[in-house]
């Protein structure tokens, strides 16, 4: 499959593209059992660094899963614009109530109608490590390296 | 989170609904190294038994990473419609002409412009375990059991 190698500047700028307006990317994490499973996860509009950030509920299985194995898949898909992007990397559970306050985002009240004062609320952090689109139909896999 | 368990019959057709008209999956498969990845796989549109079929090209990384960890995640996801649909189970690989022929529809034209006739045509069988979904905004997650 052809694959084509940018330089870190451009992947970085052209992945923030890319995901910009996809508010729901599906997390794939590994159970115990080996097992693989997927859950929507609201993800932030702001400007891409080489991490990406979520709000869970501090005991949930999915932080479970991720202390487990910290490899997590995150599913970016537009079908409406066939726009398809996925990133590989690794989680890790923050505690840090600054961070929260300065990611939070009143649409997250769905799921932590407690918003910031619920003792529950941690984030997710997921450092990217490899980065793949297919954003014209039809297309190809274009691969973002080193990030 | 709330979950409700409903009977197989019922389980398998709401499945069969909730996935019609979500024409492309994010498969996750796990490499090597333990990372996971994943990409857009056309589904499709048929009454679903239990098991969920792709076409793929037989010597592809997703295949030798199947072959090495038979688990994979399908996520559907229809932002427009607010539905989302994770399916954990485990995929094999499989060459069968007569299968082939039965499930071919000209849109795989994109990826296979050989259609039949391509040497490399083979086909993914997924076996589904277990499928959750959110299928109304801010809702909760309803897990399908006895698959
Ligand atoms: C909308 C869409 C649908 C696709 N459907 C398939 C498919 O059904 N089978 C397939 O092998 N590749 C399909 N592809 C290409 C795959 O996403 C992927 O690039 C290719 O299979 C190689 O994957 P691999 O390197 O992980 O093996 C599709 C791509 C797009 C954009």
């Amino acid at each position: 499959m052809a694959s084509k190698k940018k330089d870190t500047h451009e992947v970085v700028q052209h992945f923030g593209d890319l995901i910009k307006g996809i508010k729901v990317a599906m997390m794939t994490t590994v159970e115990e059992d080996g097992s693989l499973r997927s859950r929507p996860m609201w993800t932030h509009d702001r400007d891409f660094d080489g991490e990406l950030w979520f709000f869970t509920r501090e005991h949930s299985p999915k932080v479970d899963e991720v202390e487990h194995d910290h490899h997590v898949n995150l599913a970016y898909s537009d079908p409406a614009r066939d726009r398809y992007v996925s990133v590989s990397g690794r989680c890790r559970l923050v505690r840090d109530r600054e961070k929260a306050r300065e990611l939070w985002n009143p649409t997250l009240k769905a799921w932590f109608p407690e918003g910031l004062d619920d003792p529950e609320l941690a984030l997710l952090c997921v450092r990217v490590e490899r980065a793949e689109y297919w954003d014209t139909p039809n297309s190809r896999m274009v691969q973002l390296a080193g990030m």
